[in-house]
């Protein structure tokens, strides 16, 4: 297989904007990358686009063409990929695929979820269509009331505390505060974050990611053709993608996710590194017990060990394993289906260290990790300066 | 690229199961494919789901694991591909691309839609999520008018006539007759169809496709492997997805598609053929008019002759050219997200001489077209017998 770059990255602001819609905020993403990568959508023989729920928010369907028509592209396959949050992980892995395989040279991938509109009110029953519906959805869990009983039960099985999952929520909202396209960029402490108001116990306000739009761009090519694209070229080492069951209830354990060791394993081999050698990492903080699940799954940590070494500052900017410099989805957003290829734009702009305030010292190898619902779809990816 | 083959194909019924939900009917299909090709789910790499719009029609998002889990799949990766009515081509191709890329050897794709639930009452609606929100749906357009006057400006501009129209249907309701697994099976006369009741102007009844539930499976494999599964391997000669705008006003000319244009020309080139060594096809037809325009985008017939050409009976099983011998999705049915994989397994069956009653005499290479809205994708495929 060939070997993959990445020729250009634009994202949205993630937030909610009453005055842009699901196209525009594609468009956007899309346009930004075009011009990171000095070229247009006359280069472009694919288009993927990573989006969860936009038929159910916005009523648009058939969001692909829809979408990469509006971006100036026609006659190339224009495909959309659903996989829960992971969505845009989805496509960015099929993206990759056609690249790696030599059918393509040039590809685009979008994510994008539009989660502000008439339909916001459903935004619980919308994202309980990741669930097991028949199953768990049906018998009223939500998305909170499942991560907070794989909370309870890390908690039990390990000794994690309250002040652990603060300290995730802590160190999210401190590198959120830096990153000017991040959605809440407010200052917590610790003792704020361990008395949110209560959501679904042990899980309260601050453990849990936000509701918002926002679109994220990659261009990938490939790595032989890079440098007609940028100075900066950042080359795709591994990637993965792995499934597992659903509803929680069929998992053989709640605090681990086979789907995010497979994919992870996958990733590592591909690249032929291991965890030590990850510099820093976008995880997917979807609630704060989802980070910390993370870092032991990709082999960060010990475990069971993940909430206490998030407590003693070590996930922090400044710490031996940065996590989530962005803000991750907990302060900088979390716009379903852009979130997969937004974890790439943040680790790309870490790795060609245009990262501003939020700059990492360490910066040559970064990590994403974009889950799907309770862990039944999980994309990593390992991208490497050059 | 490898070349890839044809393993195993399944599918269920076409019609309005009250007691199968979503899951069930892909089930269902994936098992036929399995025991088709004499395998189960441990020899599958990847699995592509096929849907359009499940979660508004279920409330059940997240499918791709939801489906391949319940067929004993875990691990691998899971990915729904949503194309509007050529959700389950597109997923098809993503799943050919996969395999002639030397990443996988065998593969599971499934198109499966149910269509018939308590959403059913938002049908239109919901599949106006295929055309263009924010321009012809916000006014009131709805598929068959789109449709109604892509054939009125069909009708204007070459002089097909309400009796080509109806020649259509008539056809399509004389294989699916024949046809055990097909919806409607009904033989309905030229006059019959004519004075259907109106739908949209110039379209009635007749012109028009069903509400369906069903799904249909293909495992795809490495032809270098295909001898393990089957005696009767059947091999994939070009495939190619193109896309255009979503809007019928942003096109150039409503009377033919250019993305069934760029599809085919792709698909006839990687063969090394040209539509006058295509013996027998399934077409997109949505609405009858829809089988006339695609067979002249497919070089079938001279550009505004295919109504004639229908009329004259060219397209009959016994005709030179023997179009949706299944039934087509006038008949058989169109469980959207389904139809684009079914179309690949009438094909096979046919390949194989495994088509019953409705076996078409000359049989050894077959293509297959599946359309997405007024024509924003298309994907074509071209199968040839060992």
């Amino acid at each position: 297989m060939r070997r993959v770059a990445v020729a250009g990255v634009g994202k949205t602001p993630f937030g909610a904007f009453a005055d842009k819609d699901i196209r525009t905020l594609a468009v956007e993403a899309g346009q930004k990358a075009f011009h990171n990568a000095k070229t247009g959508p006359e280069a472009m023989q694919a288009f993927y686009l990573g989006n969860f729920a936009g038929p159910q928010f916005t009523g648009q369907n058939h969001l692909a063409p829809f979408i990469s028509t509006a971006l100036g592209m026609q006659g190339i396959p224009s495909t959309r990929c659903e996989a829960a949050c992971a969505s845009s992980g989805a496509a960015f892995f099929q993206a990759w695929m056609s690249i790696a395989s030599g059918v393509y040279d040039v590809v685009m991938v979008v994510g994008v979820e539009k989660m502000t509109s008439q339909q916001t009110a459903r935004v619980t029953e919308i994202l309980g269509g990741a669930g097991d519906g028949p199953g768990e959805i049906r018998v009223g869990s939500t998305f909170p009331s499942l991560f907070a009983m794989i909370a309870r039960r890390h908690m039990y099985d390990f000794g994690t505390l309250p002040e652990h999952l603060a300290s995730v929520a802590v160190k999210n909202h401190e590198n959120g505060f830096l990153n000017p396209d991040a959605q809440l960029r407010k200052i917590i402490t610790l003792e704020q974050a361990v008395k949110g108001r209560p959501v679904a116990d042990p899980l309260n306000l601050y453990d849990c990611s936000l509701v918002s739009d926002g679109a994220a761009a990659v261009i990938l090519c490939a790595e032989d053709r890079v440098k007609e694209f940028t100075d900066k070229p950042v080359k795709v080492l591994g990637v993965a993608q792995a499934s597992d069951y659903v509803g929680l209830e069929q998992k053989r354990d709640i605090t681990t996710f086979d789907a995010v060791r497979a994919a992870a394993q996958q990733a590592y081999k591909m690249a032929g590194l291991g965890p030590r050698q990850i510099e820093f990492a976008e995880l997917h903080d979807c609630f704060t017990i989802a980070e910390i699940i993370a870092m032991e799954d990709l082999g960060f940590v010990e475990r069971g060990r993940g909430g206490f070494f998030s407590f003693e500052g070590n996930t922090r900017r400044v710490g031996s394993m940065p996590i989530n410099a962005s803000g991750g989805l907990k302060s900088k957003g979390h716009p379903v289906g852009a979130t997969g290829v937004a974890q790439v734009v943040d680790v790309v702009q870490q790795l060609r260290g245009e990262a501003g305030e939020r700059q990492l010292e360490r910066h040559s190898i970064g990590l994403t990790q974009n889950l799907g619902g309770t862990g039944a779809t999980c994309v990593v990816s390992i991208l490497g300066a050059n």
